[in-house]
């Protein structure tokens, strides 16, 4: 088989999260060959769900040699296909290399990726996100970072060398769905769909009541309030609601963690809304640095000397593939 | 018609919420002679609908004489029967009782509370808690007080003599509410259905959360994080969620506004989990009012002279009841 323009494929690279599936085929050198993307996220799996979902991506691909695989995310939770253990807090890359779980497949070993743990001063959890932190670990040197990752449940992190020493959880992304699908803030029927300047505005003006000095509980009602006294256009609501848990978010993570200047990690779009949100804060705009868990896992299969194996290893454990 | 042990009736009281109505009967001594509960909220009702419930309410009851009629509540917002302005904040049940709206209905002329606004530091609203909170000042002496008005928008307020001088709206009902619903939160399957003091211990655990230094947004996660790392049962993280909220808002009111000792106005069974919250963050338990509604609606009445005009005045507009 002839790859025109690129390298032979070397690792099979997987972020499979709780509603989502992201593979990459990458060469020796980390360069993505391939990438699959699809709603094949664990809680959309029927049962033995997982190994259809490996078999379609490879056969897709036409892999004629077994590669070695790595895999992120919700795949290693107690609902995934194998529960790897948490590590603790602070985490080395190496210890996330070391603590990789083995799952056998028709098609040789998966490596997943453990999550992280701290306990102190409450239980938090990712799973997932360690693999993205990796990832800006290896186009950052070796300083003291704080990486951010905007989501469902966004994450601050600190990072220092090779190693996250800290991080912290919020639910800004849920908060905001939910809130918005289900509570009285998201019953305010819009009269005119807002244009983009409007909404940035609102937007804003949401992000700013974190330097009201009201605390987050105190400041939600305000969105139904700013509405009813015709401060905020009803169309525009969504769009304070999600300033005001945006900026809650960056004031509390600005001020509550030991702070260095900040990265954001994740999709483009959400990423420049909280560059709007850091600036209307009057703090800089973070760099942004995409979607680093391909790099991630590729870092990981570095350490953990996957891509150093012979093409026997696999061999050993299926003779070919498709 | 005869009264028998009672009053001849002096008020028709009705406290006309979102999804309830309370309607109470008083003689001319505030004293209760009958009571009207229902799940007939203004959005719960049919075009219309208004004046058919006020009709059975009357018929229900067999008043020969029509009686001066005060409501407050949602009956008096945009999506009620008659819009009636807020007030600014600092109010006076003065200035209450004079901006009481008028709706004319088949049995006189039905008098309507004004809700209360503030717009700095950001927009809020009550509609109904300020009647509630007027049936305490009429309790309470002329000293300067907090009263807390917990549910689905909790209301914290301050009370100087006979004025409302300054309150906030903490989301706790509604956030506890869609969190269970709709959030990874209430996706926590039960094994058993813990007893009383489980669920107590569940509840102080979360409340205790709010002593940890990490802001809300942040600590709403270890919900989930607290029953993967097993510190908390899974059957009673509603509990830990319950407490979580309502630690934060008593930690926030108790500390943001100008608190003098608070006192619980609302609903005997919810009331109680406020008076171990307080508790468990080092403070007296808060002596619980009740439901403070029906007082409020006398005084307020009183103070508008309704039961000081004479029948004809609502004869003159209807000339007999039913």
């Amino acid at each position: 088989m002839i790859w025109l323009d690129a390298g032979t494929p070397a690792l099979l690279g997987l972020d499979w999260g709780s509603s989502s599936l992201r593979a990459w085929l990458m060469d020796a050198r980390g360069i993505i060959l391939h990438v699959h993307y699809a709603r094949q996220g664990i809680l959309n799996l029927p049962d033995g769900g997982f190994a259809q979902v490996l078999s379609d991506i490879l056969t897709q691909w036409r892999l004629d040699d077994p590669v070695p695989m790595l895999a992120c995310g919700m795949v290693g939770s107690i609902n995934g296909w194998l529960e790897v253990p948490y590590l603790p807090c602070p985490a080395a890359m190496s210890q996330l290399a070391n603590g990789l779980g083995l799952q056998s497949t028709a098609y040789g070993p998966l490596h997943i990726v453990p999550g992280v743990v701290k306990d102190t001063p409450l239980p938090d959890v990712m799973r997932g996100e360690e693999t993205q932190i990796v990832g800006m670990m290896g186009t950052d040197g070796d300083g003291h970072r704080t990486v951010v990752l905007p989501g469902t449940h966004s994450k601050w992190a600190q990072v220092e060398g090779q190693a996250i020493t800290d991080f912290r959880t919020f639910m800004t992304g849920e908060l905001y769905a939910v809130l918005m699908q289900h509570s009285i803030l998201g019953r305010l029927p819009a009269t005119m769909p807002p244009d983009a300047g409007q909404r940035d505005e609102a937007f804003v003006m949401g992000v700013r009541t974190a330097l009201s000095g009201v605390p987050l509980a105190g400041r939600l009602f305000s969105a139904r309030a700013a509405v009813l006294r015709n401060r905020l256009e009803r169309a525009c609501a969504a769009d304070y609601l999600s300033g005001l848990l945006i900026g809650d978010e960056i004031q509390t993570g600005m001020t509550a963690m030991d702070i260095t200047p900040p990265v954001l990690v994740g999709e483009q779009a959400l990423c420049q809304r909280y560059q709007l949100a850091f600036t209307a804060l009057g703090h800089h705009a973070p760099p942004v640095a995409g979607n680093t868990a391909p790099a991630g896992l590729f870092r990981l299969a570095q350490a953990a000397h996957l891509l150093d194996l012979p093409p026997t290893h696999f061999h050993d454990q299926k003779g070919a593939v498709a």
